[in-house]
């Protein structure tokens, strides 16, 4: 792992070692193309350290004694609040401590040489990391990333907001916090510090909480997040944030504002396009990356881009399954195809309580596509195994069906616990299996999955 | 309701008001017909209150539990043991305290005239109900369903043993119980009273509980029921069983006995055929009724049967799909397909922990159908979904890829609440989804539902 000459020669180099980098970097190396990643900071990535794993470290407590609670006979030994500090102590033990030094086994065992430092194109087949020059044999894959998108809202920059990596690694919880943005992290982080005890303001610009999904949805989060004492204010934007001694006040644009220890951007992320020397090969400094299904970008037939640096769908799911096609497509195998589960309908799952878990269209990109879908909907634990899960809590399940094709095209989830629910629909969806051939695969009794039946039930009328 | 007449005609009578038997009825009369039904015990069925709705009552709070205890900063808050009053006072409203009235409803808004009473074939297309004939001018459909099995072991009939029936309904529960049985309802009684406190002896004949299973199937939940206190003894029959003033002793071929405050029989179910006329329209008394795809028995084109007493596959599953095709078949319409699970392979879940969710081929049955599978074994909690639920329990999912099809014909799911994570595994070997298919079919981050990935990054090598 020592590489400290001032010029290497690797087939393939791979910038970030997030979770398609390194997915695509180890398929790489297993096909035995000598393989160099390059990270300057943390092996495994942002998902690994700041995002998902530890918001769901900071979220399954909360959840599964919530679930307990409400099931007779388990219910009265579940007695008091979260342990916090047992909570952060096993967050802190999921991100490794923010030591990455247990992802290293797993390069070395490929033989992928690892470079720590700012990875960046000086020209065609080369990057430079600190001052060392890689030439790439074959392919360059960028796979940097995204950042917190902060946007110019006054005072916002100068009172150092907390982004997902202080939400996510704070050492202590604040007595207070505001959160700007209600997509999945803004709605995420306040289900957690809300069951962790602290005082959650939610604050989104449009009308809805993570406006992407089907509306329904966002309404029964919203009810949920109002019923344990989130403050939600919807469609209203901060416009201005200070920070005084120990606190942050944030002025909205509906002449309301508000007061909290701590204030979290969470307004999206921007792709990290820039310092990545994407002029040096005859392209825009800050450019758009756009790539084709294979990853292959700006017309360069050694130039792959992934993960969220690709803007398509930042999710690690999808990085890791882009990860798989480019290094198809560097191998020279063409596996990538068109399917209905791909870019904005990329399976996604919301681990709030209830969860929100959904792939292909909703009925607005549905509508948008310009499909006739008949929607179906179910309601989640409006079935035996509801009795069991989630008894007497809010879900809907809603398929969408291209009837003039006789397939599903949608799926949305909610309730509690759906996330492991997803992935039938996710192989009706891609697999485009018949609706007439669905009727046979019969969800086992009493699970929640009988949501199935009722979509079958209600074609056959 | 108050069908009186000594004779009545309907165009379809159903015998047995169970799952099976309601949804047949159901769907037809949706269609127009007119529909009788017939039941001597409960509508609702064996299922409903005597089978799996209150034997999940008495499993999910232990489940409920032992999952929140494997979750650090809730472990805490998880004090003490089970209620068992409030698990039986649950159990009762699941069983609606085995009134059937709650189902009327059903029947009633969907004009469905019920007969309370034993109801059997008088001749072609007649059915006496306790001196009643009804004449059914389309179809009549034979659902009446199974009794336990109780074998010819020495003195067991004489020792009252309990059944399925007293399992799930006890009003209060022994201190000891012995299981003769290592089946489903072996497994989930032994499971469920042992988590509830009750000293539990399980005894099963085969050298493996669960033999119809995969062996790592058998062998985790052997190990998980041994750690939770229960005394398993496999390879070992009873040969007698003496009930004293207030103990049951039963004798083993292995040399050894067991005593016990009660003696659960769960040895199989058998197909409830006698007294059902069967002789008055030309088939013997005690038939094996070996239904067609589409129900119809007996070469008669109006007789069918569907639900445990076809011996197919015994689950309220199954018998809630055959009813669809049932219906269909009387009402002309060919639904009926052979696929991949179905009888044998039909889907299946112990709702044990962990548990054990299958379908279609086990390498066992595969290896008997002459199929050459390629074989696929993942620690199920070996993902990131694996920190959150179920951490550091036994679990493995076995994938069984027929390559010369190139598609899935057996998946086996062991570990904590797997039951929900069956169903994609159904419609794909349902669907028949190519493997190149299935690639693309990405499970979300961070779910258990990963499992996927290890199958198809396996196949990629």
């Amino acid at each position: 792992m020592d590489a400290t000459p001032e010029r290497a020669v690797h087939d393939v180099v791979v910038i970030g070692a997030g979770p398609g980098g390194e997915v695509a970097a180890g398929y790489l190396a297993q096909a035995g193309l000598d393989v160099a990643i390059v990270e300057d900071r943390k092996v495994g990535g942002e998902c690994s350290y700041w995002a998902c794993m530890p918001s769901k470290t900071l979220l399954r407590p909360g959840e599964v004694l919530a679930e307990a609670r409400r099931v007779p006979g388990a219910a009265a030994s579940v007695s008091g609040e979260l342990d916090t500090a047992a909570v952060l102590a096993w967050r802190d033990d999921v991100v490794n401590h923010l030591d990455d030094s247990a992802q290293l086994p797993w390069l070395d065992e490929r033989g992928i040489t690892l470079y720590r430092g700012w990875g960046r194109l000086v020209g065609p087949q080369r990057v430079e990391v600190d001052g060392r020059v890689l030439e790439a044999r074959r392919a360059v894959v960028l796979a940097g990333g995204s950042t917190p998108t902060v946007p110019p809202i006054d005072g916002l920059a100068e009172a150092r907001p907390w982004t997902n990596r202080e939400a996510t690694t704070a050492a202590r919880l604040p007595a207070s916090l505001v959160v700007l943005g209600g997509g999945v992290v803004g709605v995420e982080t306040s289900q957690a510090y809300r069951s962790l005890g602290v005082d959650v303001t939610l604050v989104e610009g449009e009308r809805h909480l993570l406006p992407r999904e089907e509306e329904f949805a966002c309404e029964q989060v919203t009810a949920a997040l109002r019923d344990a004492g989130v403050d939600i204010r919807t469609g209203a934007r901060a416009t201005a944030v200070r920070r005084t001694a120990d606190r942050v006040e944030v002025t909205l644009d509906d002449g309301g504002s508000v007061e909290a220890d701590e204030v979290l951007v969470a307004l999206g992320r921007t792709p990290q396009t820039t310092g990545l020397g994407l002029e040096s090969v005859g392209l825009a400094d800050d450019a758009t990356l756009s790539p084709g299904l294979d990853g292959r970008v700006g017309g360069l037939p050694w130039l792959y881009v992934l993960g969220d640096l690709d803007g398509r769908a930042p999710f690690t799911h999808m990085a890791k399954y882009r990860a798989g096609l480019v290094a198809d497509a560097v191998l020279g195998r063409d596996t990538a195809v068109r399917h209905g589960a791909d870019d904005e309908l990329a399976p996604r799952v919301v681990f709030s309580d209830p969860q929100v878990a959904a792939v292909g269209h909703t009925t607005r990109t549905a509508a948008r596509a310009g499909l006739e879908v008949r929607v179906v909907d179910v309601p989640t634990s409006g079935n035996a195994g509801g009795t069991f899960h989630g008894a007497g809590t809010a879900g809907t399940s809603r398929f969408l069906v291209d009837e003039a094709r006789g397939v599903l095209v949608g799926v949305t989830l909610t309730g509690t616990e759906v996330a492991e629910m997803l992935h039938a629909a996710t192989i009706a969806v891609v697999g485009e299996v018949p609706i007439a051939r669905l009727r046979h695969a019969v969800p086992a009794f009493p699970t929640r999955s009988e949501i199935w039946l009722h979509l079958l039930d209600a074609l056959r009328e």
